[in-house]
Formats: C-alpha cells, sequence, structure tokens
C-alpha cells in the first residue's frame, strides 16, 4: 500500500528522526539522476543535509533543486519514507554547518564533533561544507507488505 | 571515498546479487526525482526491476530512460553502490515477467512464486507487471567510512 500526501505520516516519522542513513536523489542537467546515502536531520519541518560543495549532488541542485530523500526502516525494508522537495536555502555559514555537523555526529555515532579527533570540526567545515535546507513537498509512505512493486 | 567507474568493482558485487532491497530514482518531465524501493535481479549484467505501469517511476521512465540505483548494505549503511544506467528494454511479455516474478521471490522470500499463497502469479504478472531491464553505464561504490557526506 503506498500513500502520497502533503504532511508527514505520524506512522513514519520515526523514520526522520533516528539515526536512520537516506538517499538523496539530484538530477543532473542532462536529466540523469543522481543517488548518494547521507546523514541528515529534521526539526519537524526541515529536512538538513550537510555536503561539500565539490559533490555531484550540489552541482545538481544548483540547477535543478528539486530532490527526493528516501528512510527505509533498517529492521524491515518494506517500510519507508520518501520525501520530495526542494532545497529553498544553502547555508554557507561555517559556524552554522559545523553546530549541524556536530549535530548529526551526536544523533549518528553518540560523538560530541564530526572527526573531533582528528581534526578541529571548525577547521573541517570551513574549509568545505555547506548545509543544504530541504523543504518538503510530499511525502510518500509505503507500509509494511511483502514486495514493495 | 568515492571511486566512479565503468565495471562493477568486485568488492561491492554482492550488493547487486545478496537480497538487499535497492532504491530506483526516475525523474519527471517537470524535473523532480522520485524514488521508490524494490526488489532486483541481476545476471552479471543487466539489473532487472519488476513494475507495474501504473507507478510513477514507469511513467517518468516512459520520457526520461535514465535510473540510478542504489544498493546498501543492510549491515552496514557506510558501504554501498550507485549504479546509474539507462532502461534499455521494457519488456511486456507476460511468461518473460512472471518468471522474473517468481525468480525474484525466490531470491528475496525462499518462496517458489510470488504471492502463490493468494493467487496464481500468472494471473497477477498478466494482469500489469512489465519488466525493466537496465543497462548500467557508470558505478559509484562507497566503502566503509565514518559519514558518508
Amino acid at each position: 500500500m503506498t500513500n502520497h500526501m502533503t504532511t508527514l505520516p505520524v506512522t513514519h516519522q520515526d523514520l526522520l528522526e533516528q539515526p536512520v542513513v537516506v538517499t538523496i536523489a539530484t538530477v543532473s542537467e542532462d536529466g540523469q539522476p543522481y543517488t548518494a546515502v547521507v546523514w541528515r536531520r529534521w526539526d519537524g519541518g526541515i529536512i538538513r543535509i550537510v555536503t561539500d560543495p565539490k559533490t555531484r549532488k550540489y552541482r545538481n541542485i544548483k540547477t535543478n533543486a528539486k530532490v527526493s530523500v528516501t528512510a527505509v526502516d533498517p529492521q524491515n525494508p518494506y517500510r519507508y519514507l520518501v520525501v520530495n522537495g526542494i532545497v529553498e536555502t544553502i547555508v554557507d555559514d561555517v559556524q552554522q554547518t559545523t553546530a549541524e555537523l556536530d549535530a548529526q555526529t551526536k544523533l549518528y555515532t553518540g560523538k560530541e564533533h564530526y572527526f573531533g579527533d582528528i581534526e578541529p570540526a571548525e577547521n573541517r567545515a570551513k574549509a568545505t561544507y555547506v548545509t543544504l535546507l530541504i523543504k518538503p513537498a510530499r511525502y510518500i509512505k509505503v507500509g509494511s507488505m511483502t514486495s514493495s512493486i
């Protein structure tokens, strides 16, 4: 059973809150979809994804801001949530992206700082990273089923 | 570390062979990427995905045959494979799609027939389904890492 809706279904809200890696799909200028598996954080409205401006997905969203984010239940691959939306803002503020990266690191690994053991997070983020703010437009939830055809 | 290549990396071949659900990304006419989580089978060259022609992904590939298929290691979400390619053929032969669906059912569930307990697979497939034959063009492998930014 597939359901399309404009508000996040409560039954699948955990897939935006728990430390589940998500697949982000973007589209290049020649119409080729690209996907990557990334961390994300959700604040009840906006989905935040940190990226390096050198990545393909960053170059893609500069010409086409439409994205699709997929979160699959690690315990049940037949339960998943797709969020179609738009990159509304690209935050290139160093402090904000550093804070976001630390928050995601905390969520996914329990550590306080992104790669903090290796080098100061501030230096990493300052050098390259930005935060994509994705505004959801439509949610597609798929529940438990034998196949997802 | 990300690697782009035109041949399937042996280190990630298991992600096309094992019963791992994959995310397929397609693009609609207005440039919106769409994703869905599906079964697939790989024969050493072509990736086969069975779908219902009523789905969004089917409608999308009728106007843009470019797709991206992502397989994430269920044991390690930081190891994954992306296959960018093109839907080269749409098989609408009932027998072929029934056989494909049964083969995928066997792979993913161990059962002999797709939803065989409920109704004959022949009737299901005849009614609606087709098989997408995806020819890979480029592989992107991502290995074990702390984050996949």
